[in-house]
């Protein structure tokens, strides 16, 4: 019994992250999860409460997903025994342009919940699914002058994150896909070229 | 006759301004500007055009106030003969945090009307409008290693002006004010230091 449960409300979080993937926010709606799941609107209430619970459920194994992606980005920088600063974050930064070109409109509902929640309504382990995103910039940052400073780090990291993550927003508004990209990843190189230039002309 | 056409034109822009700095682009509805301008809604759309028409007005005359803004810092600080690359650049990227303070709601619906437009529906205009604020930020890196690449230059400003977006867009999102306010202070203060840094690095 207990088992038939947990399978259902696999199966209403499956449907909800494939309706936003088709459609946005708009897509993810009870009645047609309801439809699609074959239960009735109340059981959704009762297994995983309300669509703004639903979407923050999905929204959390989103930043689940995108942890693994940096954490398997960071693991097999450390296996090829990459050390240099530049290539990781690059990698990284590439990695995250990925997972946000592979789950556009999943991540673009995700944002635009975040945008209008109060901080109030943020439950605490969302947040801490943001600070492991972060922490996985700011261990690259040990070795250099930062590294003495984890405030600084973490400053640095979530100023990296945001500065990647703008680049790569900004970059899916109306324009042709390759011109895009191309664009796209001459800032990122850009930015982050420059950026650890300047993180080692600290030194000096 | 035209004179009063264009009053009337005038006041349903104005209105659907004050429609979204109030509730979003949700807000911008034909049926209340209709009622408030005290005109039929056949008026509007003989206007003005219909709601995306009005929204992409509203949208290029918000860039505009932007445009004008990073000017007037511009302007601020020749007349006060700074020179210094990094100062130049937090006071435009202060004046850009400021500016999506005082128009949350507007810059919001701005973002994402454009994510929700294909590049075939943006105006021509429109991107004239983004080119010249990346150009406000590519002249001052005139004077920088990067001085003698145009290419570069424009890279060098979309990622700093996505970096900033970046940064300020992010720090909206489900958090205390003040610790916001301080925390996307310090992270814009950091990126452009360590990125001017880089820069001049980049002569050795």
């Amino acid at each position: 019994m207990a088992l038939n449960k947990e399978k259902v409300r696999r199966k209403i979080i499956d449907t909800g992250h494939a309706l936003i993937a088709q459609g946005g926010s708009e897509a993810l709606q009870a009645r047609i999860i309801a439809k699609q799941v074959g239960i009735s609107v109340g059981s959704i209430y009762n297994l995983v409460g309300d669509i703004d619970a639903l979407h923050r459920l999905i929204n959390s194994e989103l930043l689940d997903e995108l942890g693994m992606v940096g954490s398997g980005t960071i693991e097999e920088l450390d296996q090829n025994d990459v050390k240099d600063l530049r290539t990781r974050l690059l990698a990284l930064a590439h990695a995250y342009f990925k997972f946000v070109e592979q789950h556009q409109n999943q991540w673009t509902a995700l944002l635009a919940f975040n945008r209008n929640s109060t901080s109030a309504e943020t439950p605490d382990w969302y947040m801490v699914r943001l600070e492991m995103l972060f922490d996985i910039i700011s261990d690259n940052l040990k070795d250099t002058p930062l590294g003495d400073d984890p405030e600084k780090c973490k400053i640095a990291a979530r100023a990296l994150w945001s500065s990647v993550h703008g680049i790569v927003t900004n970059s899916f508004v109306g324009r042709d896909d390759a011109i895009l990209k191309s664009s796209t990843l001459a800032q990122i190189d850009l930015l982050i070229t420059v950026f650890v230039k300047g993180l080692h002309a600290d030194q000096s």
